[in-house]
């Protein structure tokens, strides 16, 4: 098995088709973590969540990473790691960004329209709609290994 | 979709027959996520890892959380999260823990022993033996969500 570092471009490339990660928050140095659906546009990945306890911890606390892995078998694998901060994208100030947030995951997330709808007919006392937030990425490190032999190892048999 | 929060008996059970998951750790408010191979039993998950940032960080802070999942699909799927403490098992003092979580992990994880063996023979240099660890749980909380009616919703229909 050989283990390499992604490049920034591998890992722009990688976290562009990604659709789905876990988001990782932190409160007095307790961390926190939870699957998100995402999706991810020139440094920001933009995610959607109903509120709850990690929402009230990145409100306190911004600085949050999102971590993504494909992987195929133990020995072929991709994981990533962005971190960066925590920025909720409410209307009307940020409609823009919400709007394009919003498409970008409905992208991605055709499921998402219709449960949404779907619940939103059947709940008689409140409408339950999700809070749209995205992460401005401050760094990404990648690793992607495989099974193809090392030229140190290929050199050596 | 009908969401509902697990007993602690049925996030005993889940977490039981998990084999792999996502280790989150922090220092000064910054999350890092890593994806681990783990065992639990008896309120300890026990991992393994090479050196490296996470090791470097739960030294200095040991409240770290395990988050795990099961998705079948987009309304099904199980989320769990184990908060706990991180604890290191060098040998000689922890000898029998540490035969007892590598037993664990090469129970469930028969590669890593393989490819351990195969690293070890081909590497020159240097042995890279990986660091066993547990997690000492103190929570453990996790959410199923399935395609079943609600009895609300079935009553209503």
């Amino acid at each position: 098995m050989l283990i390499k570092e992604m490049t920034q471009a591998e890992c722009n490339d990688f976290l562009s088709r990604a659709s789905f990660g876990r988001l990782g928050c932190s409160l007095n140095d307790q961390p926190y973590v939870v699957p998100i659906y995402l999706a991810y546009e020139d440094g920001y990945v933009y995610a959607l969540s109903t509120r709850g306890q990690k929402i009230e911890w990145m409100r306190k606390n911004p600085q949050v990473c999102v971590q993504i892995d494909e992987i195929a078998g133990d020995t072929q694998w991709v994981s990533l790691i962005a971190t960066g901060r925590y920025q909720e994208l409410p209307e009307p100030q940020y409609k823009d960004e919400h709007d394009h947030a919003r498409k970008l995951l409905e992208k991605r997330h055709r499921w998402w329209r219709t449960a949404m709808a779907e619940r939103q007919l059947k709940s008689d006392d409140q409408l339950i709609e999700p809070l749209i937030f995205r992460i401005h990425t401050e760094s990404m490190t990648g690793l992607r290994a495989s099974d193809e032999t090392s030229d140190f190892e290929a050199k050596k048999s």
